[in-house]
């Protein structure tokens, strides 16, 4: 995958160089030379990565990289600092600025295009989750929420696959301080015996296993749906160009080298620990606002606008199936009468318990839905009128058996339903008249003393308020 | 990128081999060697690709096709249909009944693998667009609506770029019946001359243009954000074995090779455009879901968790810049009147012109929303006292000096609204605060005769119902 690369950096020689590598690979190079240039034209321009010298006159990499990840406009465009190779110390400075990964001068291809092409991909996922409004902002209903910067790294579960004790036990301890738990896994046999690979925030493998083809692991954790997004970090012998390329076209994340530098390794496990959760972050935040769009906020029933939708599928498939097909309209009985008496919040609070009892007294197939202000709909999929009837009724009693209790009235208060019932049948064959035949049963159930059940035939209870 | 693949033929000697070639680079293979064997493992094992034999005993890959792409738990799985080279008919049989893509026996590697990664790369991003519900079926607020293969592929627009007119009229011969309009491009200069890239269903790219390098024009359609997802086909020389390996890394997502085809291009233009609209088509449904996650039903205004977020984030970025920042709490007077004189569809029609006339008289930095039943909140930055009470005495009036048409009266009705102004200050430095503040405006306003603004000063304009 492509993309589009800003080189920011004061040599001239430096910004050549690094332009015309990427050039060759296809990538569009943007450049700056100094600090405020490379804001403007992150800010004007958008690249997808950043390449980022940390020393500059003026304004160094770590500000730019601080401005950048604190700027909400760009703070999601990747950005990888170039460090020097005798300062280590530059790597932790700049994840701690914000960076997402990082190079050490004299910038060599392979890592270069590896780190650059690793990052192209989870941004485009990235990209893809980060839905932007009509304005062109990037917008979700929870706010902007957190920056990638900002995600905790706390209890991070890591599963170390490596069948050398030694290593092992030395990565662990370079690992210590900064994640929760290090599982380690040796893989006996040819076979991870860990279950459950879900649960971990990063996989570290080594490439020189044993028994089995590392790469071999690598694939199916990221052939597994649980397991496709999860990070992998490979260890892998310094020079083994060939390894590294394969793993980098199964979907590897990062690597590191042999020896391993415990201050690189604690450096890309912590960014790769903060993309995975930030991701994770931000689908959450999808589903949730998904959630959100088919729900009534009151009563956590569905809302009309999905009751419509999924009326509609429903319909079509009992339609395929021949199956039958049943719908209650439930209306409170005087609820205004409850507003009016207790206040707002009180009556909410009848809304809520009064949906509590609905759900709890259909079965999981069924569908029940706030339509209206003290209006309720259930659909229930291969229900006869019988059965129908039968929940109907069972429902009505629910709510009239006992009392709501209140935090705006002293003694609980007494809550009745009338309830309509409709079922598709011949001359009842559309969403339409499925509606009306069941509003008709409404209809009569107030008219003739409401908290009954009308429909096909009639119940007469009780007498209500 | 690695993937789950399942292989299905009937021949034993065929899977085998396809099995070994798509391990030697790391796949993870399921095989089935019949139709039924197939939808089994297909709806138990959801593989990410399925590569799909036509000729079969019992139920034929078309057959086995149909079925996958009429279930919606399993339809969004790519299929590949393997047919003989002799056959070019199946091609578009494979396209008609769903398929994805197709390859011609004998199996090549080079397009096996080109082919399988693009439709993974694709794969995954649409997985992100496909959240799943808690249940883990697919869900969208809109019901699972479409499925890819009931796209419409009409009015498609094509840019072509090919340099010779011949091929180029040849090409745009082929397709006249297939896409709506076929832009040509001939590159004259080394750049396009074609603006609004955007707008187009699919790029077709020559690979032999005189004077620019194809690749690079893929490589800057891609890095720019409005084609990034847009497909790009390519035309290869036949053999040309190391610009395809270049392009698939591009990120072009199909190939054809020269002499071209019209049967092979055709069916891979109809299957790209598809691709692409059906993604558009997820993308917008994603976004129309956010929308209504922060959006009040009745008045398109936000709603109140939209605001409570909203309002976090305006009042740290005025802190932080240490700006004016400004409330209005309105509370249209007597409105349980109007629902209970008119119904509740003519008290829908009055907040729906009320919102309309708050949305027209304030700034596009304020924000609006609706707070509760009648009760609406508008938060104004950068905005002093003197200049919210300004915009609340304008807005008052532009509800009351206006009666409302509404379809539940024959005679406009009179609506009048209270509204409590707050601003953040010494004293009045938390949301809450600035709340409480507006709403103590609001009270006094009510307290004091209605058809007023209080706040930090009073307002007595009128005297009203």
């Amino acid at each position: 995958m492509t993309a589009r690369v800003l080189v920011v950096d004061d040599v001239l020689h430096n910004v050549k160089l690094l332009e015309a590598k990427l050039r060759s690979e296809y990538f569009d190079v943007l450049t700056a030379m100094n600090g405020m240039d490379a804001l403007e034209t992150i800010e004007q321009e958008k690249p997808d990565i950043i390449l980022l010298d940390v020393m500059m006159p003026g304004m160094d990499g770590f500000e730019v990289c601080r401005r950048v990840k604190s700027n909400p406009a760009v703070a999601h465009i990747p950005i990888i600092m170039v460090t020097a190779l005798d300062q280590p110390k530059d790597r932790v400075m700049g994840l701690e600025a914000g960076a997402d990964d990082f190079l050490t001068k004299p910038i060599q291809d392979l890592p270069l295009f590896a780190r650059v092409r690793s990052l192209v991909r989870l941004k485009v996922l990235m990209d893809e989750l980060r839905i932007r409004n009509s304005t062109g902002q990037a917008f979700s209903a929870g706010g902007e929420g957190q920056s990638s910067a900002a995600i905790s790294l706390e209890g991070a579960d890591v599963l170390l696959i490596e069948d050398y004790e030694r290593v092992a036990n030395r990565i662990t301890g370079y690992l210590q301080e900064t994640v929760g738990s290090i599982d380690i896994d040796g893989v006996a046999g040819g076979d991870l015996s860990t279950e459950d690979l879900g649960k971990y925030d990063l996989f570290i493998i080594s490439l020189s296993l044993r028994e089995v083809d590392g790469l071999r692991l690598c694939s199916s954790i990221r052939s597994s749906e649980a397991t496709r997004h999860t990070p992998i970090l490979v260890i892998i012998d310094e020079g083994d160009h060939d390894t590294l390329i394969q793993a980098m076209d199964l979907g590897v994340t990062d690597y590191v080298t042999r020896p391993i530098d415990g201050n690189e390794l604690v450096a890309r496990v912590k960014s790769q620990i903060r993309h995975k959760r930030y991701a994770d972050y931000l689908r959450g935040k999808m589903q949730q606002n998904m959630q959100m769009a088919v729900t009534d906020a009151v009563t956590n029933l569905y809302n009309r606008h999905f009751l419509d939708t999924h009326l509609e599928n429903v319909f079509s498939s009992s339609n395929e199936k021949q199956a039958n097909l049943s719908m209650l309209m439930l209306d409170i009985d005087h609820f205004k009468k409850v507003n009016d008496t207790y206040g707002h919040t009180s009556g909410d609070e009848v809304l809520e318990e009064f949906s509590k009892r609905i759900t709890g007294n259909i079965r999981s197939i069924d569908l029940a839905a706030r339509y209206g202000g003290e209006e309720f709909i259930v659909v229930m999929p291969e229900t006869d009128s019988e059965f129908a009837l039968f929940i109907a009724e069972r429902l009505r009693r629910t709510i009239s058996d006992e009392p709501f209790v209140i935090s705006g009235s002293d003694t609980p208060i007494d809550v009745t339903v009338s309830i309509g019932v409709s079922i598709v049948s011949e001359g009842c064959d559309t969403k339409e008249k499925l509606f009306s035949e069941a509003d008709k049963g409404l209809y009569r159930a107030k008219e003739s003393g409401r908290n009954r059940v009308c429909g096909i035939t009639c119940f007469d209870d009780e007498k209500a308020s």
